[in-house]
């Protein structure tokens, strides 16, 4: 790197960088060249870039030639504005070195201060400056810092050295010790560097100096460093910079301080500033948590707080300074910021300024909030939510001030929280609820669907078994239900009511909590929060509802679970599962007649018992959603879900519908498949029974007729056939489903814009989409499917493997969760342009459970998707996502008509993929 | 179709058209007129070509506006010919009608005879040719003929009259009814025709000649017509065409005959003149059976007939002139004729000649000849033969002399017969096979891999569940064993040790006969017949393998299967499944001990005893192979198929092994999967349990190292990974296979030219191909797995619809049998160009099921592949199929070379394509 700059100085309002250098002089770093640029009082220092780092690991942790120099140079001036110098113990200077990557990073090597400290500094220092106390305790700390960062001791024999100190002098706090007590400190720290490395600490300043920057490069590769970019997707190329700052001290008496303020109020997002500061102490006494620290001001108090004095009342002058700044550094950067800051002998400095961590319920009110203050646009509200914060408000969630007990971890299935008593069946769950008004958690091995009625009644679901998208978690999504799945740690022994969990046994009735967006279980209740859509999400839903061109659909069984849809601004249903509808408990027996039946009149007698009651769940879901679109699959699952299988069901079933308990379990096994999920299911049943889907479509349009006639409702009847692989078996239903519908509009004399399509959730469906397109008016991806076929992968069965499959990083992502663009996004996008080759109006969406993932809503508009449909809960993300999406697309035209490099990258990019695309979508 | 000419006359040496309009005239109709032209003894005629057929279905049943005109001139000319007059009792002319398809098609009307006959007409030629027992003989029959297809009335009211007739003349033979008695039974026939009809038989000549050619129009839609054409694919629009010619009578006495002669055995294939003959009979006594027909020559006699006198003897001029006709057609046609001939009063007539129908052992016999004789060239020769046919010799089949009593049928999973005492588990099968020296068939609802060791020891397996691809049927074929799976009229009944069959029980014991090739299953034994490949057999497939381009492969897993692959002419292994290996009963409890191990030391001990058997196997099969390559799959299937599911089992293991069967019992559950197809296997295994892979590479490369040092012996191992969907599973499993294979290389200090490759069967991998080439020497398409995947269909359970699929057209032919070419076929397409996009020599084949179905094999070569793998027993077809496709493809390109009406048609279907592959493929 001939020529590269790479040690950057700020200082006296000065800075060779700024806030935009990010990249180069990592987060703080930037953030403390712009404050020095804007004037504010920030310690001056110099800051050694991220190229060091990546410099440092592409050579075998050496440095480039010319660093030296330039750290001398910096140095030089530092000591020159400072009118001190480095280990010179007339004047010396003390600076802290400091970390700094581009994005915030816990794990790595963070500060050391005081550095230049040496036996020589010390006490020429204590002279001059007549506080020998001061002094020491600002050595045994370097020293402290630096045996454990730098020559990796373990700091806790310095702790316990401390400890023994304050017992021998019969005091409790650190504040209560003395001078000499200090002094002694300083002597055995040292004698323990000393003892554990055979080496005395080190007095030469240039070599605490250098050893401390070889520690923060070497700690961006140290194991906690590594697990947290992994979590975080940071990836490792971006490295870390290293600040070097001249010292300031809060605890140079009553008039000094160090302390952390918000421009607003991180956790309600409200306009007020708020901070702490502990008067006379250094920045990492209010990270320990020792001392309890102070309000800022009147409006930070708290509970525990509210009786000692704020700084305002304390030292009116340096806060007044600090409101003005705050103003200053929030229009500046034109985002809520956390500003750390050191008040010395009456003068305040800014140690660090950044864009504050914020609680999701801060984030939209302080997003909303600065967009009618001006202070950014409504587009820029959008993006300063993610959709991920906003799904933390969706649900409920543990209180954060109660005290958990965590005693096992599954999957974190379906966000939110429950606390409830254990029950070991849905029977029972039904029961407790509904007539001993309890709250419980259901625990299985696995779910089915024969338990659904406990999971309604429950407050949330444990599985021992399957994935994020396993029956349990699927359903519990869909009910907006707090699930935890794929508890390994979990049997549940049905025989005895009793399960061990994490190694203890739990009896039926225990109360247990589960977090879903954790996967955490603890023992006993915790308390929960309950969610709600306040009037703050509402107006920043409805901005981005005014920038997404992607339509939000919900996928919704019933009446009740389509209203909740529409208040959660669903603007259609994208997909009604007809199945789910027969699971009632009223209507199950006459589901099973049904497929019992022995012959097609048995079965039709049967059906004609159905028909009514889908009637009426259609007409009340037409009702719900009047004026909008609603897609009706027609029967999905294979018959074998519907069949009891437990003995005392099969006992019942077969005494209620007389037939001889024998025959009921011979089609029970013989209608067993070994892959159900590839089995006779779909449309392979509309084929094979074409009575049963003849009967859900007049249901459907009878329902809908009725509506138009007596109701004058519009409504748009979308009907959908699940699991098409070939065109024509798509035709042989259409063609009768079509027959159907003449006959009833005919005796009904009256017109229904409706609409008939498939789903395309099969490798071949994608593949020919262009035949099929014949037949159909819409696609609708069904990509929970698509992705099993496409992967080979049963979404039930993978959770043993799929996590240690993200672990080594073989699936970025869980391809349940966030769709998977290169495998089942390149079958969808063919599918797209072949369907679009023979319907160019063909309309298509996604109604997978990826329908409610940001990162996939993100893909969908570059497929031209009209809508994607997902749970009702997730109906709010969905509409923030899309406007993200339509805020990323709007930015790439943009950036595409400009000549810049980045464009430059993006038509390399492109050249390099074109021809694998020309091959996979022409 | 105005100046359209329908009608095409022959006759006297000259013929409008000739041999090649058999889409104009039929096959019967093309022959007639190319034999006339030869200068045959054709009786003279016409025939109204296939477009009227087609003009007649799409005009409502109704004729061209010229036809009229055109059969009347056409019947001029024939009037003129003959010096006859149709309906003229003085002159009267008599004609036949008949159909005549482009292929031959029974089910549809054949021949009306005698037409022309009515009362003044029998009347007068009884006078003139003073045989009125002739006379009305003939009359009767186009009574009879004419009411049963022109005029729809049930035959047997005929049969039943005449079988009075003759119960009242005290005689049994049609030959012993007198004039009188024919003339009686021809006015019963009217009789019943005005009863039957309220009608005459028509007297006028013209309306019989119209409503003939009505009767033949119309029966090309009767429904066994559209059924036959259904099940060999010809296509309706196709049509029939009429022939309507001049009567010849071999039943005017002593002197005439009437018979059918093979140029050569039809089914033998022997150079040998053979036919039969009825002397004075009509064309339709030979076909009903009623009497002995006999040898036209010595030669053509046999056990029934050998004492007859043979035409040679009785009219041997007639029979001189017959065997000059058949060298003349023989050599003319370049094939078998099938010559169907009259002799009226001394003079021989042929009324038809066509491409004989020969068994399979004579296509091959008469193919290989005519190469030899130099009449074909031996492209020719190969295309004489269809695969299909070429299988029939390919496995054991019933003798079809012997008398079978079919009871139930089921799938024709794997062809051949095979006969033996039921049983109805797999270690009784063993036992019996082994120790007490029975043949015995194997009964199961559905097989699994634990039944393994029984169906080797099974003559043949029967099943109730399961489809064409189910465990049984793909390992049955994979043996060489017939087998007929998804029997739905099969229940066993495993504790009484019976099965109810067809609606009848059978005992364990009790013999069965199963014909693979049919689905059919007979009760008792019914005798069989061994296959053989013949001299003339290996002759024609060296002749096939000089012209194929593609290398055919064997599935085989053992050494013994390695060396029936060989002799069948296996240029390499492609698919060894090494879990086959872990079958073996001496090996499947260390299997299970490494499955049921509980940390990774406990299954590395038994990986360690399992890896001298594994490299010893190895060895073997290497051996077998020397010089050619092997494809090694690592282990594949879930573990869970290892363990034991029966109790007895279980309880055995647990003893042996050691272990609680509590914990046996309890892994076996943790093992089991809701989807097994879709589950944790292949390479998801070499993921969790490196080892397991690392072990089995060992011995596959101590093998190799091995047999090198000290036999010398040149092989190719080819290591495979099964189930990859993405290229960072390749990757992972690639590296430590590497490292280990290095390991063992340097300990052997020998070298070895082996490749690391993967099986592409999952819709993923085939759409992220370039990427997985990246790690990938050589793809192996899976088509079995990529076909449920496409599809979503498994095929396992598919058997219960399939069927009905392919009878509605929903799926033209089982996609488990012959490849699905736009979905499957597409991505297989997709995965071979993205591969060599990255890598451009990359080899690739196919080791599906399908890789033995010719209809497959036809379209591997257009995506390049280098070589189909199939069982053993089917590499002879391979190699014939691709030596058809290596023809096909040549043909194809001469095409595109011409100026032709076909190269404009291929292009023209090309562009309207285009845009849709675009999409597809780039």
């Amino acid at each position: 790197m001939p020529g590269r700059k790479f040690v950057f100085s700020f200082g006296r309002g000065k800075a060779d960088g700024r806030a935009g250098d990010r990249v180069l002089l990592g987060g703080k770093g930037a953030n403390l060249h712009e404050m020095t640029r804007l004037g504010l009082p920030v310690p001056p220092g110099f800051t050694i870039s991220t190229d060091v780092c990546d410099y440092f690991y592409r050579h075998l942790k050496t440095y480039p030639v010319s660093l030296k120099k330039e750290v001398s140079r910096a140095l030089a001036k530092l000591e020159r504005v400072m009118d001190l110098q480095l280990g010179n113990p007339e004047r010396p200077l003390l600076v802290s070195v400091r970390s700094g990557a581009r994005a915030s990073m816990p794990g790595m090597m963070d500060t050391i201060l005081n550095l230049g400290m040496n036996d020589a500094v010390a006490e020429s220092l204590s002279l001059r400056l007549n506080d020998e106390r001061f002094v020491y305790d600002s050595y045994r700390r370097l020293i402290a810092m630096y045996a454990d960062v730098v020559l990796g001791l373990d700091k806790n024999i310095f702790e316990e050295a401390l400890e023994k100190l304050k017992r021998e002098r019969g005091v409790t706090r650190d504040s209560q010790l003395t001078a000499p007590a200090y002094k002694t400190l300083t002597a055995q720290f040292k004698s323990l560097v000393r003892r554990h490395t055979q080496r005395e600490f080190p007095q030469d300043s240039q070599e605490q100096l250098w050893g401390a920057m070889g520690a923060v490069f070497g700690s961006w590769m140290n194991p906690r460093a590594i697990t947290y970019r992994k979590l975080n997707r940071i990836p490792e190329s971006w490295g870390t910079a290293v600040n070097v700052q001249a010292m300031v001290f809060g605890n140079r008496g009553g008039a000094s301080a160090t302390g952390v303020a918000f421009t607003r109020d991180p956790s309600t997002g409200k306009k007020r500033f708020f901070g702490e500061f502990l008067p006379n102490a250094q920045g990492e006494d209010v990270v320990a948590g020792i001392r309890t620290p102070q309000p800022i001001n009147q409006q930070s108090k708290n509970g525990s707080n509210g009786h000692s004095p704020t700084l305002e009342n304390l030292m009116p002058k340096a806060y007044a300074e600090l409101v003005k700044i705050r103003s200053l550094l929030e229009n500046h950067y034109r985002d809520m910021q956390d500003i750390e800051f050191t008040i010395q002998e009456g003068t305040l400095y800014l140690l660090q300024c950044r864009n504050g961590k914020r609680t999701a319920a801060a984030a939209i009110k302080i997003a909303v909030d600065m967009a009618h203050e001006g202070l950014i646009t409504k587009e820029e509200s959008l993006q300063r939510v993610t959709p991920a914060q906003f799904e933390q408000l969706l649900h409920p969630r543990l209180d954060t001030q109660a005290k958990k007990n965590v005693v096992a971890r599954g999957l974190p299935a379906s966000p939110g929280a429950a606390c409830g008593q254990i029950v070991f069946d849905p029977t029972t769950a039904f029961e407790w609820s509904q007539n001993l008004k309890r709250r419980v958690i259901l625990v299985r091995p696995e779910t089915s669907p024969e338990d659904i009625h406990g999971m309604h009644a429950a407050e949330g679901i444990l599985t021992a078994r399957g994935g994020m998208t396993s029956h349990a978690a699927v359903v519990a999504r869909g009910m907006g239900k707090c699930c935890v799945a794929g508890c390994n740690d979990l049997t549940v022994s049905l025989n005895h009511r009793e399960m061990v969990l994490g190694g203890r046994v739990f009896k039926e009735g225990d109360y247990l909590t589960l977090d879903g967006g954790t996967g955490e279980i603890m023992t006993g209740a915790v308390a929960t929060i309950e969610p709600s859509l306040t009037k703050d999400i509402e107006e920043f839903l409805s901005w981005a509802d005014q920038i997404r061109a992607l339509r939000i659909r919900a996928n919704a069984d019933t009446p009740h679970d389509a209203r909740i849809a529409r208040t959660f601004g669903a603007e259609g249903i994208g997909l009604c599962r007809t199945e789910h509808m027969f699971f009632d408990s009223d209507r199950i027996d006459t589901v099973r007649e049904m497929i019992l039946a022995d012959d097609p009149e048995g079965r039709q007698r049967a059906l004609e018992k159905i028909m009514p009651m889908q009637k009426k769940d259609f007409m009340g879901i037409f009702r719900e959603m009047k004026g909008l679109p609603v897609t009706i699959r027609l029967l999905d699952p294979p018959l074998h879900e519907f069949l009891p299988q437990k003995e005392e069901e099969i006992r019942r079933l077969a005494a209620k519908i007389g037939i001889p308990e024998e025959k009921l379990r011979r089609k029970a096994e013989s209608l067993k498949e070994f892959n159900p999920m590839l089995g006779h299911r779909g449309c392979r049943l509309g084929i094979s029974f074409p009575d049963i889907y003849i009967v859900q479509v007049r249901a459907v349009m009878e329902a809908a007729c009725e509506l138009i006639r007596d109701e004058g409702i519009d409504l748009f009847p979308e009907i959908m056939i699940p699991l098409v692989a070939h065109e024509k078996e798509l035709k042989i239903i259409k063609d009768y489903i079509e027959q159907e519908n003449k006959a009833v509009l005919a005796r009904y004399k009256v017109h229904i814009p409706y609409t008939i399509g498939t789903m395309i959730e099969l490798p071949r469906a994608a593949l020919t989409a262009d035949q099929i397109a014949r037949h159909a008016e819409f696609f609708s991806f069904g990509t929970n499917d698509l992705t099993q076929t496409a992967y080979g992968l049963s979404r039930d069965d993978s959770a043993v493997f799929l996590d240690s499959y993200q672990e080594r990083g073989i699936f970025d992502k869980d391809p349940f969760v966030t769709l998977d663009q290169e495998g089942v996004g390149s079958l969808i996008n063919t599918a797209c342009r072949l369907g679009r080759l023979t319907r160019p109006t063909i309309k298509h969406g996604n109604c997978g459970e990826h329908g409610g993932d940001p990162d996939t809503i993100a893909f969908c508009p570059n497929k031209g998707h009209h809508y994607v449909s997902c749970s009702p809960i997730r109906d709010p993300i969905a509409r923030l996502a899309a406007a993200h999406a339509a805020l990323a697309s709007k930015k790439l035209k943009i950036l595409l008509n400009q000549k810049s490099p980045a464009r430059r990258r993006l038509k390399n990019n492109g050249q390099m993929t074109a021809r694998r695309n020309n091959i996979l979508t022409g």
